[in-house]
């Protein structure tokens, strides 16, 4: 681990999901974080203990050796199951107010921050949630400035996809679609598929049968239940291999949740925003490409460490800034 | 089991589906079967051993009383992994004409019929296959001749649904949805819900729910993917208890099936037939209901026992009469 730089701080930011607690030992110099270490936990579905224990187990390696830093915590953590609850944020929400909407108190010695998640009312009349995914677009905000004006439409997949619609740095609403989860599902347990390999949530690309699978789905007018069938029959014509049809099925869903985000949110738009792991950004890419839409990806690790740096900054440098000026 | 009536024949039917085997032991007397007795055995996916070996143990309490009668088989026994390959017919197709595509032979001294499958490029030009529900469709119009003339669109709800278009008695294409599967997969596993209880196959209807799950699928112009999510924001909110969120997504899942199927299909109806499980088959009804369609229920297991007798009834008693004749 790096010595630390004259005049850095150090703080440990949590982004605490379902299925996965991800832990970053940053430090914060000269008006930027980097990320020093890394660390993985129990997600929250499957903690077993109280969720103040595993965090302190889980970051003891760190604390060992630099003693009590701030830690910062989004995800699932503020939810019904979590530690303290943190309200939801309602949007329209001008999302660099995030820092002062964030829960703080002490625990063994730390301060500890709690993000808040935020809440709307979709384009469909449902609420909608998202946790996490607001500092990956406060982290897109700072690195591409111009989405501070304007109307903008960001999409985050992921296991829950999430779709943004922001208005001059304001988001105005979002919306879900469980693609990803939708997508596991069906690769592990689903009758459609052979079932002949190790399946893997992100399984090997085959880019001629996701293209088909965009096709079908749009053909099908984005009714993915009726578009599904047609991977069992492509496999029985032998039209795809094992590997194909699990490339068909992810270019499918990944149409049909495009086509409903575009058929609801009905963005007057031509770009695209993708945040998330690059690989699976891809995917939304080659799928929008298809609907004639442009799209720009930011890795969703570099938006969420950005976005955690600015709530660490708005809360600790700027705090530090106004008492050396008094 | 009770005796033969005089005249009367005793045949096997047999419905080979992906997850069970379905015998029945029929009576044909007076033009019409009469189901006596019925035996479950392991479908088509779990078969282990060879297919003849697990019919016959199925079979085996009945042959050991009443010896060797016809076997008429139906469902996945025909497919790549089954028995013998009997092709797939193409549609449009007369369905009354079944009994003469199908395939017979002899094994262990017993007459063997398997009854082929149907094919057709549906409505968006994918290839799309039945097997097994051939024989509900030929039981319908045997059940309801006002079926014979005209256009009508049928609906047989299951694991995957099959919408199905036939015009003057002919079968001119269908199309499959794969609601029940997506519905079992995400009662079973997915982070959507609570899973504190026993799921069930066709989980406890909360009639209420049910019309909100319709009611928001249909909001979302029947985007499904990005309709699911609203299940867990209503739990988290509590506006759903953990059976009604079951009910509520059984609603939107069948509500995208209606959807996909009336924005595919066209069809110029105001009533739909359903055949098939009856508790399924009013949950259809209840979501067709909101889209204005009314519709009419067959119970599956009448109509493919019915169709199952028209089809030994024309290889069999028909063979008889003309022997007789000459």
């Amino acid at each position: 681990r790096a010595d630390l730089v004259p005049g850095g701080e150090r703080y440990i930011c949590v982004d605490w999901g379902l299925s996965r607690l991800r832990a970053s030992l940053c430090e914060f110099a000269g008006g930027a974080s980097i990320v020093q270490d890394t660390l993985s936990g129990p997600g929250i579905m499957t903690a077993r203990h109280s969720i103040e224990d595993i965090l302190f187990e889980t970051v003891s390696p760190w604390m060992q050796q630099i003693g009590q830093v701030p830690i910062l915590l989004a995800g699932g953590v503020w939810s019904n199951i979590g530690w303290r609850t943190t309200p939801y944020v309602a949007c329209p929400f001008t999302i660099k107010e995030l820092a002062g909407h964030c829960t703080t108190f002490t625990a063994r010695g730390c301060d500890i921050v709690i993000v808040p998640g935020l809440e709307c009312t979709n384009s469909f009349g449902e609420t909608d949630t998202m946790r996490g995914e607001e500092l990956q677009m406060l982290g897109l905000l700072q690195a591409d400035p111009s989405k501070l004006s304007g109307a903008h439409l960001v999409c985050l997949p992921g296991t829950h996809t999430k779709w943004v619609l922001i208005e001059n740095g304001r988001i105005r609403n979002f919306q879900t679609a469980v693609t990803g989860e939708l997508y596991a599902l069906m690769l592990e347990h689903s009758v459609l598929l052979a079932h002949d390999g190790e399946p893997e949530a992100v399984a090997a690309m085959d880019a001629e049968a996701f293209s088909l699978g965009v096709a079908a789905c749009r053909a099908a007018k984005g009714a993915v239940s009726h578009a599904l069938f047609s991977a069992r029959s492509r496999l029985l014509k032998q039209q795809l291999s094992a590997d194909g049809a699990r490339s068909y099925l992810s270019g499918m869903l990944i149409a049909a949740d495009v086509i409903g985000a575009l058929g609801l949110l009905k963005p007057p738009l031509e770009q695209v925003s993708l945040v998330g792991e690059p690989a699976l950004c891809e995917r939304f890419s080659t799928a929008l490409d298809a609907f004639d839409l442009e799209s720009k990806t930011l890795d969703g690790n570099i938006a969420a460490t950005q976005g955690f740096s600015i709530v660490y900054q708005s809360l600790y440098q700027q705090e530090r800034d106004r008492s050396a000026s008094v």
